[in-house]
């Protein structure tokens, strides 16, 4: 890409400045809760489709072909094509248009939470940051290209997808992705700046379960706790105290998420990023009584070098050998229940796409562009999962994601764009209009 | 007393049989819950008055001065006192009206727990055991007295008390005492006998606490765990897992108790008898954060040669010093809850009056009269804190209180109305009526 492309380009989008911080404005007044959390419902019903309902006017006006369609109830997802003039690779824009309920009102200071309002250098609330700011830009990287003069050669595609917060890809992400809108390569336009880093590149990201393992004792009157415990006691012909069962099972996963320190690594991540998060313990029923059972829930982080399958294995087994030595536990061993799994993925860090995005970033936020791994879930796997390489990149400092002080910053939003045009001309290629 | 004394007092109470056994049905049929159950309280409401109107009946029909008062709502205990010719010693039988709720009314097999039936060589029903058949069997042992044409010469002294089963002494024995109806020895016919040893005297009882410790953490999304416990992490600054410091209390009590199985002994209790019990464990909110706070409640079953404050005392330590070598408990130490504590008692077994207890025993059954500790607890306590030197000793399995099989056995019901008289002759003395 010459200079004088790279100077139109980065000029007209500059030009397009106060329609984005609008457009990002008024989607963020679109109360688009995931309704999953039953937050208003009355108030955010059919939140999802508003916002799409408005990205796909711009869509229409930029000349791509739009489509909108919902799995479940009124939740439209929008996805749309802008045929490149065929000679370039097709390059993904993912995002997701629900957002999370605004939380504790009163910590909102100044703002209301759906207010879109612009003050200063920011745009003020929820969605800001996660994720309309991002999924706008990636749609003005493409306005700024047209209204610049050039076209992109191979396709760019949209998925503006709803159920994310909630993990209802069949809703949203997997049923566009299933309705056949892939491209050679994806951005994920979720924030990846901190204060520190701009525009990191995230290419992987940890996997998710949620698993609980219940053990069963036996009850009896505390009183007989002796007969339970002590030397000489009847042990479990009176009773089994299921907390001190259920601790063998804890511990033996402590030891587990100590190992992960070593055993579990990769170079996106930290050392110690995989982890078991004992999150919830229920146990017992009351004083009086030597406890009947003890519930354990987690939260795990695994390693995307690990398969889903395969975490789960290693996980059982650990539990299942921790009761080898205890006859209570071996004749009743705890039950396990998987309730939850947000995949993992990875992607190349010498990926061509990788590359590609990386010098993309670079021409915009020269210190930016550094690969990392992303600090929490999104739909980017689920887009792996159809063999698309790709990153997360987006405007939005991630800390401030389902804060009551999320924001985004108006230079950023500006940046992303930038940024996105970049990575279309780099992946796609661009020409000039006839 | 000599050999003739002996058999008319047997004969008698053995007339006295049928009326006995109708007595204690009659009882179980008033349908005594205790009202903090909250169970069908329109059905239960006066239960206990209702038993001590049936028992003021009789009490007054054999001559003693009775009173009946309540300190709440229509919850009357009835207090009665058979004066002796005034040259012996004065005993106390103190026992409870209330009785606990039926459970689960479909295991009550053949019998509805309220029926009071008389089966075979049984009178079923909630209370039959614990303990309408203790007091019954009391006020019988004086009645065959007379009948047989003797008298006390010292004091025979009635308790029967209400809300015995949640400990409001306030309103039922400690109030009986307060009212001054007080003795120089007493026996509360609590049931103290199993299947192999039967009339146990039951000479002390373990103290029971209800304690809870509560630790808060810091709580953080769960994808920052590894910042709270790993290596290079930020610690505190971004979370303090609450279960990792909670099991650190845990633990520390854990030891507590397996110490308890050597410094706490006492001839009466096995070794290992003092215990706390980890009873329930609450912690945490949901999978995908680091657990804010826990909280463990115990019951405690504390040694009758400890003070109760020093138990206390002596626990608190414990967790004081599991918390000093973790910065965070240190700066944020748990809080305990002390909800509950029911006090221990011990008599000893050289005591006169447990000698005397043990010699009436032992006449009717050669084989009882075994010195022992209480399953449970009971008033005793509350007896033994006027000073007055205590013994529990009853007809019925202790193993059957509380259950939906509650039923005792006719022939120890007249055993124990022998063995009362006989304490009362060997006690306060009895002689031929003028």
């Amino acid at each position: 890409m010459d200079q004088e492309m790279k100077d139109t380009l980065f000029a007209t989008i500059d030009t397009l400045q106060e329609e984005l911080v609008e457009t990002v404005s008024q989607l963020v007044q679109h109360k688009s809760v995931s309704p999953v959390f039953a937050w208003e419902l009355e108030t955010s019903k059919g939140g999802e489709t508003a916002v799409n309902k408005h990205m796909q006017i711009l869509m229409n006006e930029l000349g791509a072909k739009s489509e909108m369609f919902a799995i479940q109830d009124d939740r439209q997802n929008l996805c749309g094509v802008y045929k490149g003039s065929g000679e370039g690779k097709s390059l993904l824009f993912n995002g997701h248009v629900d957002v999370v309920p605004p939380g504790d009102l009163s910590q909102w200071k100044g703002q209301s939470p759906f207010s879109g309002e612009v003050e200063g250098d920011y745009i003020h609330g929820r969605g800001s940051v996660d994720m309309k700011g991002g999924l706008t830009a990636a749609l003005f990287a493409l306005k700024g290209i047209l209204k610049a003069g050039y076209r992109p050669k191979g396709d760019v595609v949209y998925q503006f997808a709803v159920g994310e917060e909630c993990k209802e890809t069949e809703l949203g992400t997997g049923a566009c992705l299933d309705k056949g809108y892939l491209a050679d390569a994806a951005i994920v336009c979720e924030p990846t700046s901190s204060a520190m880093n701009p525009f990191d590149i995230c290419i992987a990201q940890a996997g998710v379960f949620e698993m609980t393992f219940r053990v069963k004792g036996k009850s009896c009157h505390a009183g007989a706790r002796r007969e339970v415990i002590r030397d000489g006691g009847a042990g479990d012909a009176v009773g089994v105290d299921a907390i001190e069962k259920g601790m063998i099972v804890y511990n033996a996963l402590k030891d587990l998420e100590r190992r992960w320190g070593q055993t579990k690594v990769h170079p996106m991540f930290k050392p110690g990023s995989f982890n078991l998060n004992a999150a919830t313990i229920k146990a017992g029923v009351g004083p009086s009584l030597v406890a009947p059972d003890m519930e354990v829930a987690y939260g795990i982080f695994y390693c995307p070098t690990d398969e889903a399958k395969a975490a789960q294995l290693e996980i059982e087994e650990v539990v299942h050998n921790a009761c080898l030595n205890d006859p209570w536990l071996r004749a009743n061993p705890p039950e396990i229940s998987w309730t939850f799994n947000w995949p993992a993925f990875s992607t190349a860090a010498d990926d061509p796409f990788v590359l590609a995005v990386q010098k993309s970033v670079q021409k915009v936020v020269p210190e930016g562009g550094n690969l990392n791994s992303f600090f929490a879930v999104s739909d980017a796997c689920f887009i792996q999962e159809k063999g698309v390489p790709v990153v997360l990149l987006g405007p939005g400092e991630c800390l401030l994601c389902h804060t009551t002080e999320e924001k985004v910053a108006i230079a950023q939003l500006t940046q992303a764009a930038k940024i996105y045009a970049l990575a279309i001309a780099e992946w796609c290629g661009i020409e000039k209009q006839d």
